[in-house]
């Protein structure tokens, strides 16, 4: 396999990934099962919100010009004119001088152009409102088409549909979205020492670990994983398990198999595709060199070590940021203790997130880079570039939280 | 209902929330369920990890000693003693000036305590190997239970689970874990002037936007929504469907009706059943003063104001820290501009994250509250404590991001 070997650095192994990525297929749903989807259309808004003026307060509907100059000691006398429902139209107009009881959503009747808060009012009577305090013009009340114009753009294509962003959907009589499709997303362990997790390992051998951090993370993409048989290292085995998973996937994610030890026959198998075309066989990254990407004909499978730690660390940095439809959260701390790194390769280490009275402070976790362990007590990770020979202590870090 | 009032600070609020909030159930799930869950057992070690010496390279198994002082250009010999295969039990031990081929994730034959990495080496024949670099004693290996120790606390009870403490279960063979349930949470939209979504509004009604926000920002706390029937504010329907929704969840967040309205029954509703008793009626906070909190059995109801945004901010500022399982991400942003506010109560400002050079920029959103395109134009929100009047343009605020 050694003839085959193409090292690229980490940004080019990204750029191919990103190039090399199946196009995401769309589908329609409905409005209650749209959060955390991508848009896959511009949304125009159908009509103005709100659709009628509405008043934020309790209170008066107005003129306003009727309280101009009234204060505690000189109130404005309006005539009281009745009473607006909730939700109800309003079928009179208000004249100047005159004045009707609106609660807090109401619709500004015809003819009024502000809102006196209750607590500026006293009621004198029957007929007669006393106003304490003026009123601007639309003071107090939202205008036919403030939160959203007719014909507005509103949402973009691509963007994420948060909470708020279903709301806002919904009070416009929006009640189904055209989203991105999840990617349905193989995995494959390789590996003549690999095990099903349920059976206890003879000496020599370890579990499948990878099957399962893997469709974890990919669940974590909003993608949907689909896990096959642990496959030996046999080329032919191993090829048709490859043929049926691109046949069933957007993505297939190969770990184990991908070192360049006399056993691993997973890139043999891959590039014995007719349509295969290899875009790299290694990145030069810490851990996780032996990656590589192949395509075959518009799926992509991509080729992670079989280590555990590895894998997923390099899921995390070259899948995660094309599969994602949002990016981690990245948080700003201050580097706990200096940190070598080898100039040339970019180097990726786990750290711990701590507060240190009002900032983060991150601890990389220097153990061992086999340790599952470490994985776990991290918070996230941080990224040393191929052209920096380490980080000081006190250097300020962005922390990519997993 | 006036004389029910009883007004609470935010951090009384949110504590008497946090305190009558019912307690969580525990399941049981198969690992591949279990990422995004909150463990609920203590998980201890059933075995070392790794379960035997492992090498971390390619290369030769050795007797550190054996290659003490070599060097380029004085190189150690050692005797060729054969081949470890992967997955293999190793049947032989290694003697002094002896090595054997090791692949990377090989069990180390007894008697060696190191590996060479193949690049130092050099086969002369088929029964030597030269070693130009010296290995210090476990150098290049994992030593059996150097990750995880048999009987070692693994998790503690309430660790959310990731990826890659998905993975450490995997490879400790744990195949199922006790973990949270999520909370079932009822919805209930009241208000006179509510229709269904798909309905076009006559003048004066508005669409049921919360029944969709909040159900979305219900799963995004993990929490499993029900959405119940529109209910015009009326005494004897309000109750049976509450009554309903508290017997089929374990909490019940309303909306509309909690202003101190003519039309609203919300209250007195919920203080009818037996065994109701009041936390809180109001909040001196902005947005969303009428935001109200009852006990009724081991059930929890809160009530939140009818206004969409207010509705939002709320559930994200008083419910979501209470249901979610993991706080919303916080970033420490620099305020673009200066923010008054009412000292002796709690603000909670929409703001848009941008970045300016190397830090984030929080520019607050301060149109009018009511404006749901504000809520979705918003990176997040900050919160100026009741004790400030406002914060200065520059200020370093932290920006829950939602």
């Amino acid at each position: 396999m050694g003839e085959f070997l193409k090292v690229l650095n980490f940004q080019e192994a990204l750029e191919q990934i990103r190039q090399n990525f199946p196009s995401c297929k769309e589908e329609r749903v409905p409005l209650t099962d749209a959060c955390g989807r991508v848009l896959a259309e511009e949304i125009l808004s159908p009509e103005d919100l709100p659709a009628f003026n509405r008043t934020v307060v309790d209170g008066y509907a107005v003129h306003a010009e009727d309280t101009f100059g009234c204060s505690e000691s000189l109130p404005a006398f309006l005539d009281f004119a009745g009473e607006i429902k909730i939700g109800c139209e309003v079928d009179f107009s208000l004249s100047k001088g005159q004045c009707c009881w609106i609660p807090t959503g109401g619709m500004l009747p015809p003819g009024s152009n502000g809102a006196v808060m209750v607590e500026y009012t006293e009621k004198l009577g029957d007929d007669t409102i006393l106003v304490y305090r003026p009123v601007g013009p639309w003071e107090n009340i939202m205008q036919k088409g403030e939160d959203i114009r007719k014909g507005q753009i509103v949402f973009n294509r691509g963007q994420l549909l948060r909470p708020q962003d279903i709301g806002l959907l919904a009070s416009l009589g929006i009640c189904e979205v055209d989203v991105l499709k999840p990617y349905h997303t193989g995995i494959i362990s390789t590996g003549d020492e690999i095990i099903p997790v349920d059976q206890t390992p003879m000496v020599g051998q370890v579990r499948d670990v990878n099957s399962f951090s893997l469709a974890a993370a990919v669940k974590n993409c909003r993608s949907i994983p689909q896990v096959y048989p642990i496959i030996k290292d046999d080329f032919a085995i191993l090829k048709a398990e490859v043929a049926t998973a691109i046949q069933q996937n957007d993505i297939v994610i190969m770990s184990g198999g991908s070192s360049v030890g006399i056993m691993d026959v997973t890139l043999d198998v891959l590039l014995d595709f007719a349509d295969a075309k290899l875009l790299f066989h290694g990145i030069a990254v810490k851990p996780g060199k032996p990656t590589m990407a192949v395509k075959i004909g518009d799926k992509l499978v991509i080729g992670l070590p079989g280590h555990p730690v590895s894998a997923l660390m390099m899921f995390y940095i070259v899948c995660a940021p094309a599969l994602k439809l949002s990016p981690l959260p990245v948080i700003k701390a201050q580097l706990t203790e200096n940190i070598a790194s080898q100039a040339g390769r970019d180097d990726f280490i786990p750290v711990q997130l701590y507060r240190e009275g009002n900032e983060w402070a991150a601890r990389p976790l220097l153990g061992k880079s086999g340790l599952m362990s470490i994985l776990s007590m991290a918070d996230g990770y941080i990224h040393i570039a191929y052209e920096k020979q380490g980080l000081k202590k006190g250097a300020s870090v962005e922390v990519y939280c997993f």
